[in-house]
């Protein structure tokens, strides 16, 4: 049946989709380029070079635990696990594209993560005093932060794109990255600690703008292998509950010392056990039977943990921290059941892991809270050197008042939309060129085209390839 | 033939599996209902408040690093992992009920979590000036613990329940435990900073007692679900090896900082590794041609944790620490060979994870050796401050002598028994009624029953259903 | 037709894989041995004893997270998951070896640690006062690293041997890993933070000389179960990606406090990212079609993280990191395609896991930019105490210079090429004896032959064993 569908098909198709030099010229030419820019412009900073003994001495540290690296290691390594298990395994979970699910994403952050050093470098961590960007640790979790915003987008492009078209849509996706997040926090000065608006809303709309820039009218072609196996769903929840899980780390990672890495833990922590419930409630009521729905336990329990992204350092409160969850499991839920299927029908938005359910409402949703708990900030609240240390009101922002901050968050979620959405559109032009080896519309999600599957296992036959 | 079978058994199936409204109602009243209590109740403790800073300054404390946010945060991200991940994966073994193993533990586990944090804050961490609840990251920890002993009784009613019935057991389990450790813990004085009494005592007893009063004469209609397929037995090896490696965070996540912490880790480490090899030994030796069976592999090789639990932060010295894994290794194999076919049959104890063999049994010998190991403390051991920390010898219990705290001990240990047994009877009395949706006894072990399952690969005939 | 072919090798088979007494026999005597051993030498160090209150007042220590627990106690769990998870998983790829795979990793794995205390603690732990080994959590990392030495070389016999004879490569390889250790570190005064030398590069030609001794003429008998499904290819990638995101705790676990475990960190993670990108253009330059092949994403991703084992706590800078993952990305990619089979066709190495690729040829790699860059080191980039510090000019070694210290580097990987290729060949006319339960030319990389399969998915008869 499959033998005389595809032979059928090669008449339509046209598309080429080896990529055996495209591929590895991208991967050869732009590691090349990264050695040669990280010759020039990286360097390890106060923390993490040998004169951090001289250091300590000059700036009366007294012992070696006071090394940033002590406050943010335990941190940074759960983001990593999130960003290679946590996105990568969440990918697996269709039938037959596994491999490029969790592969390509080992792809795209392994590239990204060196160009984010070197674009957030240059905004945030350059030394005037003689043109170098200095890192350490908090730079890794940042780079690791900004690579989020490309895997989200890669979420609903998944099976739909080459690994050529993933390398382009990574370069531009860092750089637009590091310009929106330079203009959010630095500029509008909002506070932006979980990435709400920094990376789940502009990653989420970036990755859906290219999903409309390159619709697929004849998608259904490879209604075959959209969806899942019984063990590619427990696949990917490994996936899910490593994001779950560590969350809290991700919202923490890069806020205060003290005080304000316990509180975002704790607030994150809650407001996704909160999620959970109601994505169950929901899953449940909506269902036929009130059989519970893999998609939505895999993807909708974690819309909590973005929702809470903005205001996790801020004073939520635990039962605040409960009601974002709360709303949000209901809301990312009745997405994946109502919007989705809506957005592809009518919009030509076909969004293959539900970035919109997952990442887009809630990371709009947290921008709001942010903006409102910001406003909402009081002395008598966080005490004076509180409220200064929580929102940085430091420098050119030393007068600035909660309610001028809330605007000014409102202003920067504005900002992450107009980024996500522009830029997505003129990424995804430039990836309709016909030369980056994209699959045809029968030969989507289907690591055949891009991979060699062991033989024996191989359900459909592959010598048209 | 299985439809054939299905037709057959519609005459005799008298239950309504269908959890449509039960399980969202249930869902969002109680979240609804832990909103507004922790909106009454808990509150950021003064190492998650903003007010830090000043607390700081008051207490003459010289950096943020001695915020126990940082001694404590990479264990508890350690414990969050055994919880979700860990116990999650271990019960996915069976062939098609991989999605009820880690969904309803995932279930149980977010919903556990904030009652355990409500129920534990008014026994422990009740500030009086107000009557709120202060938690920061130690409680976070305990409600994961909390969470720990109701996932145990999960483990021995696998299959077998619907996930209201969960909540209910859920809910009624954090509350005995609750009670139960506060008796032990601050009335009786015992230490368990791993929870061989507390947790594994309790937790265990409490599911057996529930399994024997849910007693399915008839569960051999599943049998044809009972048992793993090849890939189930490697997601499960996940959960296996995420619980040992993180075992040792388990047992000192809540211990003393500084040698507390570090003693409890090499205890832990070092037992598990004895329960390895003799788990494979008895494995091998009581097998047919000396094979080795996942199921030991899976399960036995943990005991060695549970039973260290109590004596970890004692000096039970490196030795000590092997015995007990020798002697849990050898008793917890033994036990899925003999014992748990006996309970069975016998006992009419259907227990699917055999968590008799892995908490049961490995907790009461963790209860005895903890009492052991702490009438047997002495100043020359410990040094005198070492010994009053170590046990805490303070307060009331000023003039504690190690043997008195070795027969609290053991007092310990029999209310962990009161409770789990006791409780589970009651629990398992209102489990019984017929109102809870639980599956039909040939349709145990099956995740048709709750779950939208993938289309291409049902085994089964679900056009019943 | 396997069931014929099977019936027709029985005539042939000679080979006896019971090893229902040995097995048993060897877990059970050598654990016994441990609880002796320890009784005997092993004992808490200061900081996990306690009297550390005491040993805190005397040295002056402020506070309880000076104890060298909390700066190692993250990294020593990264390494844990590695060593369990990371080779464990990685060894699942095979069809029908997934439970042998991870396993047997779990049983050397927790027999190995313990001898390792032993082995490792006479020679660098051991309090001459009172002939005790002392042990703390970088005993336990230690330990952890040294197993990694024999894990490596089960990856070259994966599926060709008998539990009992892992137990013994396992014996003897942790003997002679701690002799190598002990010249290469204390008498040649070699650094190896990361262990390219001392664990990759000893670890592989350890396994490889096995391999040889062990050659099997007619292993192509076993041919239908070599290579991977799909789903065993998705399980070894959990394996790769734990591996390849811990990397940089594994390399920075024992480097110096402060900024030694942050540059190492910083590196590693640089070195492995770059790995990424050259070993995805290999795989698709180098295949027909431009398809990438997962076992060179699964296995050369990582040879970066190898290769700057030695060098990453020194001055080795970011773009020289992201140089050593160029080169070994492209070098192990390259050894996947034409060195493996040229290895098994005319030297007689049969290699089951390519370790020569991921372990051997990077750890060489490894030592020799280990050397280099210790030879280039100078006081301008180091400054004085910096210098001193990272390669611990100190006592014996106080006037050493840097070019020398690159001489012993050099003299340091020779040794570990000489304990691996030496003690491999001797260990390997041991296992040839024929008595240790090894499996026949025909049986090999077949979870049957020492596992209890589940019945329902046996793809071959198995009523012969």
């Amino acid at each position: 049946m499959f033998f005389g569908k595809c032979k059928m098909d090669m008449c339509d198709r046209t598309k080429n989709t080896n990529v055996r030099f495209s591929l590895p010229a991208v991967c050869v030419v732009w590691q090349t380029a990264m050695i040669i820019l990280f010759g020039v412009f990286i360097r390890y900073d106060e923390e993490s070079d040998p004169h951090w003994l001289e250091h300590k001495k000059l700036n009366n540290i007294s012992s070696d635990i006071e090394n940033d690296f002590y406050f943010r290691y335990p941190s940074f390594q759960d983001v990593h696990v999130m960003i290679f298990v946590g996105f990568g395994f969440l990918m697996t979970f269709l039938k037959r594209y596994s491999f490029g699910g969790v592969g390509f994403n080992f792809l795209i952050a392994a590239f990204g993560l060196q160009w984010a050093l070197l674009m957030q470098g240059w905004f945030h961590s350059l030394d005037y005093t003689d043109g170098k960007i200095k890192i350490g640790i908090e730079n890794l979790i940042n780079a690791d932060f900004c690579v989020a915003g490309c895997l989200i987008a890669y979420g609903a492009l998944l099976g739909k794109v080459s690994p050529v078209q993933l390398m382009v849509l990574t370069l531009f996706g860092i750089t637009l990255f590091a310009v929106e997040e330079y203009i959010i926090l630095n500029l509008i000065h909002a506070r932006d600690a979980g990435g709400s608006m920094v990376i789940h809303t502009f990653g989420a709309y970036y990755g859906l703008s290219i999903s409309w820039m390159l619709y697929r009218p004849n998608l259904d072609q490879s209604s075959r292998l959209q969806g899942s196996v019984y063990h590619s769903d427990v696949f990917a929840t490994i996936g899910t509950l490593f994001l779950w899980m560590f969350w809290p780390s991700f919202n923490s990672a890069i806020t205060d010392h003290g005080d304000g890495q316990h509180r975002a833990v704790i607030n994150t922590y809650l407001a996704l056990a909160s999620t959970v419930l109601t994505t169950v409630a929901m899953s449940s009521l909506f269902q036929k039977h009130g059989k519970l729905d893999m998609v939505h336990v895999q993807n909708s329990t974690l819309a909590g943990g973005v929702a809470v992204g903005t205001a996790a350092e801020f004073m939520l409160m635990p039962y605040g921290s409960l009601i974002v969850g709360f709303c949000c499991g209901v809301i990312s839920t009745l997405g994946y059941i109502y919007i989705s299927p809506f957005l592809e029908k009518y919009m030509k938005v076909q969004d293959t892991c539900g970035v919109h359910n997952l990442h887009a409402m809630p990371g709009v949703i947290g921008g709001i809270v942010g903006a409102i708990t910001a406003a909402a900030a009081s002395e008598s609240v966080y005490g004076h050197e509180g409220l200064v240390k929580t929102f940085d009101f430091e420098g050119a922002f030393e007068k600035m008042e909660p309610t001028t901050q809330g605007g000014h968050q409102a202003g920067g979620l504005c900002v992450a939309l107009i980024f996500g959405i522009g830029g997505g559109m003129i990424v995804g032009a430039i990836l309709r060129l016909p030369i980056w080896g994209d699959p045809a519309d029968d030969n989507c999600f289907d690591d055949e085209t891009y991979w060699e599957v062991p033989e024996d296992e191989e359900i459909f036959d592959s010598s048209i390839y």
